[in-house]
């Protein structure tokens, strides 16, 4: 792991522009009525699941071009994720893939204790076909026609489950590809009604302290229809599921120019928020590096988390689904944490009573401009100081190149393959 | 009214032709295994509202460019809708829009039974402010902060529905404009709340055999959130209220790409799909001629009503609301509710035995190679026929324009004003 | 005008804690080693024109909700951009609209001296139809099928550079609706043969030293096609015209998902590029206040100015092109102007020597997060410093506010009718 | 290959009724002043490239399922080229994509005429890494910011063209992926430059006869900036080059609810398109098979082509390029040739005179439901016998159905591997 000395000397090298510049900013937040230690205490309260799968290279359809010491095996990846808690501290979870991740319980559970982690909601696969499968998910899984294969994959969830509870997992995210390329390909009516009846099986179950979340997404891989398409399809589904079933946001599933935080509002008014997949994105489901792309968009999701944090029963689950294709993947994770963190913060110290009034009055220009005050301050000394305090890295990045992690893991781990997607 | 002579001499002029193209159809379609005569009573027995401000030439916030003619009251409006069904035996019943068409409802009721035609789903507006008006919707209506602008939104359709029951409609439309332009400007919870509980008074006040209609746009008038924005709030809206609330679905209301017949499949397993507003669009809203930018679009819609037509329950109310601004509107009409009819006689023809075949067995190819079989059958003959045996013109446009209405017309109305729309 | 006593009394009891923050952020600065004092001299050199009907409340085809104090004439319309320059001292300039302002060029040179303002680019109006017009712009202005009012839409478009001329303008800015509703409505290619030689007529009659900026737009008062659609048909536009046509880039004019910044990038490379519509949007072209929306797009925007800013014979037109629907306008520019001069000093303390040094190694990772940097730096200090010594206001909405000016307009101007915009 | 007396016997079957529909439809369009003859001439003049990598199964970056007998050479993808034109007589040239379809010049040459086809456009892969290879494309090819990864993929356009020489081709399609993931990653305009110098080295390798296309893609593989996003950029990098570079359009590389109709009447009339690639989508580049999502876009695309035919030294090459991912390729190509062809012959019975007339006259709706006449008439018959006449299949799919092709070949190649796309 990460040489505690090297986070150490990294800090101390930092130690004191941070003093200056978190003082200064308190000074500055007081004059607004803000405490900066309450904020630092938010954010070292935040923490953001890593996916498992993040810590590879991932690819596009044109091709996949890895780098050095990519992880080969789960045990490298809660490595690589260790490393990331350890230079950060927000990110205390892990998120596994079945069958990706598939290894004994307790050797999931011991490695993972080793680097400091706990695991968060298990995924299952049905959008590709294993070499050992009976049943081909090519034109579907829990909505394909096909009886048989629809009972594969609600089995292949129920075994999710199953190695969930063996670790201490409380979640089950689905989503599948399921959907069609043509019009008239599949009945759109009659697809969903296969799958609400798969989703029906896992959810029976489903341990009585578990939830399981729906994921919607408008496209891809299928391009003429998706069965969870959109959130009201995902909203129908948990309501007919029952209490144990959520609806999880990725918030690069949407149409061009689509409101998300409403989406945010709606769900969690409906009773049926479960939580986040974080990314950014400007085209599609472009999985880039959360905050980079449209950080205010973050801020206005997180806006509504925080606005409505004391909603009846709200318990999120927050997770970073991203793909990193042109980065050191430890980088981006590292980089994603961090500005979702930002976000909170960011929200956290909106003035509400003055927006609500602002609100209340419909003086859309203060109102406005009571949000933007809240995102354009630099909350950077926070974020650092809840590092610096929690043990990790004030500045992430740059303790990470510090270790030379990559090219020690590059040394004893095998050079990944590239290749060309889903072209041939 | 349109001379029935003009008509005839109209017809006589096509028939031989119709009955050629008829009997050619008849036998190609013979060999398909579909009854041409069953066809075109489908067509005969179809029907589509035309919205009374329709019969008007509209604009957009640029400008607006109003013809010769223009109707001046809700007179002349009842007489071009009385014109349109005249030639196309289509278009049976007018929806009217308060306080535009305000009127005595004996003399509505009259007027229309003058020019044969009944009365669709009433339509509010609480997205302007009118002279006599105590307080403005310029920050909302159902939803405004003030508890008083609410309330005067809510009498405001309880009187739509008041009139409404007086001229024999059975329906109440709502679409608002309500939202914000800012992030920031309005709590998009908070908001919604207070929609919810307008409408809860308005549902109140309906009738026992009365539906509401719950009316969805994902933007403009307000550019940043829409209180309605989309299916899924249609949904929780329609939900919460009960049985009589059903969701309306305008072909024009929604972000680009979205898959609109996947939410008309959904709505309908929902039980909540109440009817339609129909028109065209490229970009956004542009409320264009029915059929005219993305025709396949409109035959996948009536494909899932087709396919579902004997759904539970299923009652749809079915209106055109276009945006007349290059045509004259009572031709932009005729087009747009013959493009209705010919997507919904398609559709008709779709081999539902054969499709489902190819679905179950996942022959994509196939299976979508013969709904577009359906789509490219030029139905022309059937709905030439239809209007044929039901008085109407073969051609309404050429029987419109051989009458003379819109000179006649533009002689005894008074030349209406253009103007620069919402730009000073 | 503004009483001084009022912004000085204003700033009085800002200053203490601007000088605090002022100081904090130079020493911030300074460990990243730039100078405070450059950057806040490049804020105070910064100025963006005003649109004369930018001061009017604006709307949608649905409604105008106007508020008080509307100005009722050019004169007040220069009073009311004298107060946002007052405030802001980033202001300058005035873009004035034909016919809307216009008006006798030596009263309006006298009155625009009076308030401390220039003229910048004329702009021309052939997309509304004025009640002394001989012929329609219902199809087209100088890309109609009719020569007569393709000649009309040229006249006035010279009468436009006369009135410039007279009153100091060096630029004249051609946008029009022209476009179609409906595929085959018009010829795309004939349309477009029209347009171009209409253009070379005007171009004919710019003066030497002048500019003509061809503006795009996707759509919108025309909804299935705009002659000039994208920047590509406007740069072949200014190519065929020749060196003194450039391109005008409206931030909200084009189609979702488009990098507006390459489009920024390329027409400085075709030394085409000739000034921006400044505005922000989430769906169409909103006209929203800048930097309210999506403010990173709009840094990005300015990030490839400041890196391009020596580019041979960059001389940009900068103007203000917002609707202000909910807001008091002058409080919307206000608030505009300086979010635009907010970017422009955002992107001036890149640094570009750290980020050439990332993107020349591919370290993609630490060139995103080097732009990143400048962006959250919170430069609220630097701009209300520049406002401070050019005698501006550190706050200028709340010194608009504590003005009263509103108030005072609103009893000596005539209440604006409101109306239902395009829609009768 | 495809037994003739396969092909013979399933035209026997269909023989007369095609007959009756193809004299039923000679009547019909001779009342319409059209000739059915010079129609199906035109319909047997057409012809599209097929591409060699579309005879394999496609996937997305999620995942890809091979059928059974998929192509394992360039031999065995000419073989599933030659049975495509043997049964649409549609698809009489291959476009070859290096270095997938890498082989001795002679073999390709003597393959093709064995299968009776020829080559069309090279295509040059420089998105992809190659085992051999010296440098990463990982971070750009063309654009690379190192020298040497530039002239090494100078060096393979060179190399394509030198292939193409050898096999009779006349033109290289060049389309990269270049550009970058994050705000900041690359500079915009330099990485554009390093581009054009690149392009002017192949330009000054290509042979006097030949051209070279330029592609643009708005995104994918890259996630925020493409260096040829759009045809402007592809018109200037064309413009630059010289007279021999010319742009292509693929339907499916725009952003959403761009008119690309219009794009092709710029591009012709700048004397710059070079050709298509054709395909269907409904969200991104999404491959589709063409004219199966919106069929009418694809008419309106031809209804340019046609119009403007005669635009001197119009030189068109036209490609199918899709991934198909769930049905068989041959299958799926077949679709696509007769759909592009049928465009073709939809728009070649557009009543032009009667067009023009309406749009001089600003007869909006007539000249719209001129476009809309020549759509909806079903051309099948004429279609059908080009083929028939041309010796190819009345119903091409049905006979390569019954031909047993793929079963053939399923017994000889090799089984695919599937796989997971970019994911790991």
């Amino acid at each position: 792991m990460i040489d505690r000395t090297i986070i150490e000397a990294e800090n101390a090298a930092r130690q004191a522009d941070l003093t200056a510049d978190y003082d200064a900013l308190g000074a500055r937040l007081a004059r607004r009525g803000l405490d900066i230690e309450a904020l630092t205490a938010r954010a070292m309260s935040f923490g953001v699941a890593v996916p498992s799968w993040g810590t590879g290279t991932g690819g596009t359809r044109f091709a996949r071009f890895p780098g050095g010491g990519e992880p080969a095996s789960i045990t490298d990846k809660l490595d690589d994720c260790g490393v990331i808690h350890a230079l950060t501290a927000a990110t205390p979870r892990v998120s596994l893939h079945i069958p990706w991740d598939k290894a004994d319980p307790a050797l999931l559970r011991e490695k993972a204790e080793e680097v400091g982690l706990g695991f968060d909601a298990m995924n299952s696969n049905t959008f590709q076909d294993q070499p050992d499968q009976g049943r081909s998910y090519k034109y579907g899984s829990l909505s394909h026609t096909d009886a048989a294969t629809r009972r594969q994959a609600v089995e292949h969830n129920l075994e999710c489950i199953e190695i969930g509870r063996a670790i201490g997992s409380r979640a089950l995210t689905v989503w599948i590809g399921d959907g069609s390329n043509f019009p008239g390909q599949t009945s759109l009516s009659r697809q969903f009604d296969r799958y609400l009846d798969s989703m029906k099986a896992i959810y029976a179950g489903l341990p009585d302290d578990w939830r399981i979340f729906s994921e919607h997404k408008i496209y891809e891989p299928a391009f003429y229809s998706t069965v969870v398409q959109d959130w009201g399809t995902s909203l129908m589904t948990a309501q007919e599921l029952g209490p144990k079933a959520q609806c999880l946001v990725d918030l690069g599933h949407h149409a061009p120019n689509v409101n998300i935080e409403m989406i945010v509002a709606r769900l969690i008014r409906a009773g049926k928020l479960g939580g986040f997949h974080f990314n950014d994105s400007k085209y599609g489901d472009d999985d880039l590096d959360s905050g980079t792309v449209e950080p205010f968009r973050l801020f206005l999701v997180w806006n509504e988390l925080v606005e409505l944090e004391d909603a009846p029963g709200l318990d999120l689950a927050h997770m970073i689904d991203q793909s990193h294709n042109v980065t050191d993947p430890i980088e981006s994770l590292i980089v994603s944490a961090v500005e979702i963190q930002r976000a909170y913060v960011q929200a956290s110290l909106v003035d509400r009573a003055a927006l609500a009034g602002f609100q209340a009055e419909n003086d859309a220009l203060m109102a406005a401009a009571t949000l933007r005050a809240a995102f354009r301050t630099d909350v950077d000394p926070i974020l650092q100081t809840a590092r610096l305090r929690a043990g990790a890295a004030i500045d992430p990045v740059a303790a990470y190149r510090a270790s030379g992690w990559r090219a020690r893991v590059a040394a004893r781990r095998p050079q990944a393959a590239g290749g060309g997607g889903g072209i041939v």
